[in-house]
């Protein structure tokens, strides 16, 4: 056990501000979350209203402040939060200090291409971090469970997609071939993207067949896309099925995590993560719901 | 109903009004509620055939008329309900309750705003009171195991439209940004809404992707709908095979004899000994509908 | 056993004809039956083929004296079905008489009303009886059982549409009012007609909602029927999966059909009509596949 | 692959060259396969880049140079193939014969038949060799238990598809019938058209009901399409059910023991103790992807 002592958390402001700014379990923390929370969502509105055209005339130069002022906090936070953890680095490559930072990329960048700041609306993935911190570890379970079954699934959904892929070469091809440019389908990929809307079931209706050996050849795809929609299906089906019958979800607790490496899911007894074999704090309370 | 019991007057002429509008048990207790039926259907009618232009046109006014007359008997008959149980406010705030008076307020209102008198076809929820009404308890044992089912995946299905409703943002701006308002995007909110209308395969067509790399990632998020779609369904299949597997259910009798060649093993439905074509005796349960 | 006697098949000319007729065991009624499917289908294709405007104009002649050749065979072949059993009115209310009548009578009826000419390809229905003809066994306990687990989950089923039918009556109204007549919604019943396309998910987008209220109260339309869209599936799936795990399908004989009042599904230990209690004739051949 | 041996010859050139094209176990045999796959993606992206008009005009020559080109490989690889199998005629009737050959005919069909020449992207089935030969022998038991599920359930899904197709004729003629030509509904098989694009839940929205009884039918076919996707997501689910819970796929490992602890139950991605902080061995079966 030597690599253990040189990760353990550091002393004085600088742990305090981590455990404001990333545990939920003292009353400052929590109020920095929410408080959090509450600025992502006006952020959030922020965006989408400037998007709209009848409100950004009107209200163009407000919404544009009040944009720069939840950058420059966000931006803030992101600083305190390097900061303050010991290994900056180990943070800024983990899932959320990539989403934290694409979250105030987009307005700077929109300095020299416009459009870009739109994409601000990233931050909604911020959100994700809102199941750890109002202690929903119902919730938590429920989604690591159907990330379980996901996983499991995956391979054999890979199969099928790939298969899917194949088909809709070969029938958007056949699609150019039998219809034509007159009829809308100008291309092979053309003709791809209207056999996956069709064998997805979503029909748009912006491109269809117009001869009568397309329209049969439509008939065909449709009846069979609603035997292939079955497949995924059955897939995750069978994978949920399994799981909810035998493998209690609790066992694992959602709101710790590790300080060292910034990973979650450890067990209620776990006492060091598992992924770097740095101490993990005491969880505070085991009220397991 | 275990609050009936605080509800029901003690006696009086009120615990006979009592019995004949809330009870389906006596005689005159099940023609009232025939007879509310009937009109709520009527009423119903009413409601929508005054909606088509062609017929409000020529039986404008006598449509006007009958709307009122239904709004004024189900009125009184609000009243007799508030009057004649034990505790009306307890009743006004139950379900029914509310749903008893929301069915006569919008043509009330709809001398301000003429248009919402046609949510008075609100109306219809009352019918849902018919399941307990007709005593359809075989039904209602259904109804109440799919509603078990819905409750019980209910934050599995929570975790999975919160994780859709964050994608489709993303999806919406990524659109957005994408097509650009000269292809029908013309804003973010427009954006989220063809992503729901896509990833939900719902695809109605009135906005649609024009640009190679809008019609790439459409093909995407279709592709993704396609697999995503198979969550929910997993989760409730899970959740009603877990409930339907403890009830047995079989075709055949185990109890049913034949009288004349002593055989077992008949169908439910068998008129006639398959062994001998003696004439079988009905079944003791013959309520199988 | 006193019924059993007066309902004996005949002797004579009658009998072998229905032996032609009804049964498929003999070389000369697998002709017939044989023939009677090519019949079909040609009269299926005239029928088709006749709608088509430009085939019409160039052999519409030759079709209309096609669609009276097979309309009188198939005459003569339903009256000599009459003729060969023994309670022909009990061969005409049973299922395969009355479509056996249908497929008759459109052409009849064309003589007054020209348009219902087309309703003969109704004789499609005759081709189910080529399950039984070809003595495709396997496919009937297929067919039996996905037949056995649509009736076990109809009452859910039913449940489920009633809770979808009111749903769709309010949504539609509430469309009605949002939108108005300016954007399509027309009437009530156009605006439940467009829920229902919305919330099934097909989506023809020949009525779409053009106000920012509707397009959110569409959004939600949408992604509630994403949710919905798992129920009767899971139903079904729970049924199909309960059913398949334990009940032995070829327990039943496809091809016994009792001669008196032509009901399937006879077991094939059987020696009498579950439901008339007639006696069966014995079954030709035991290969359970 | 059980016909291997039949089809290996013996000694000499023939044997080595055989190694090298149908075996992905030598360097040179990887190398080869390798290569192949880069030369198959290459030609269908030749393929779909002609197909696109811009493209064409400014590219057009070179495309059609480079296509002669993968087609000439092509047909010098499926003569080596020819050459070095054992029973040439065997490997040209096996699935992957047929494709082989049909991924070079279409250039030379196309200087007969200029369109035929984008058929050539049936190569994409060339892909599916992949599977064999980047040894993923694990999806390969995925796509082999999917397939499994497929034949299994693909009788149901037969009567099934049958029922559906005997609906959609019925359906089509009434809507035929109801709507006329008017209405965009010119004959029988557009109305069978229609009926396959609504019961999927496609709705392309090119032909729709404009009468109110058009309309209503089309809700009642709607809501039946509704009822009626639940079924091949039944049978399949069912399927893959029953085939899943025979192998158990449990995320901890039984036998991962800490070395500083020594204790157990540590999950599969788990690289240090979570008792001690130790770290762990790699597992054995270190092939978890």
């Amino acid at each position: 056990m030597p690599i253990q002592e040189n990760l353990t958390p550091l002393h004085g402001w600088r742990r305090k501000l981590y455990i404001i700014i990333f545990e939920a379990d003292t009353r400052a923390g929590r109020m920095f979350d929410l408080g959090l929370i509450v600025l992502i969502l006006l952020s959030l509105l922020t965006v989408v209203l400037e998007s709209v055209a009848s409100i950004r005339q009107s209200w163009g130069t407000q919404l544009k402040w009040l944009d720069w002022l939840f950058t420059i906090v966000f931006t803030a936070e992101y600083l305190l939060r390097l900061v303050c953890v010991h290994k900056p680095l180990r943070y800024a490559r983990s899932f959320f200090g990539v989403v934290d930072l694409l979250s105030i990329l987009p307005l700077y960048l929109g300095l020299f291409i416009p459009e870009s700041r739109f994409l601000a609306d990233v931050r909604v993935l911020r959100l994700l971090r809102m199941f750890r911190i109002l202690k929903l570890t119902r919730y938590m379970g429920e989604a690591r469970e159907l990330k379980r079954a996901m996983l499991a699934s995956r391979r054999k959904i890979l199969v099928f997609l790939m298969s899917v892929i194949a088909l809709v070469i070969i029938l958007g091809t056949l699609m150019y071939v039998i219809e034509g440019e007159a009829n809308g389908f100008t291309s092979i990929p053309i003709g791809i993207y209207w056999a996956i809307v069709t064998l997805t079931t979503v029909g748009f209706g912006d491109i269809t067949p117009k001869t009568p050996l397309g329209q049969a050849l439509a008939s065909v795809v449709m009846i069979t896309g609603y035997g292939i929609i079955a497949v995924p299906t059955g897939i995750v089906t069978a994978e949920i099925a399994r799981g909810s019958s035998s493998t209690p979800a609790d066992k694992q607790s959602a709101t710790r995590l590790c300080p060292h490496c910034f990973t979650e899911g450890h067990d209620w007894d776990a006492r060091f993560c598992k992924h770097c074999g740095g101490k993990l704090p005491r969880p505070a309370n085991h009220t397991v719901s």
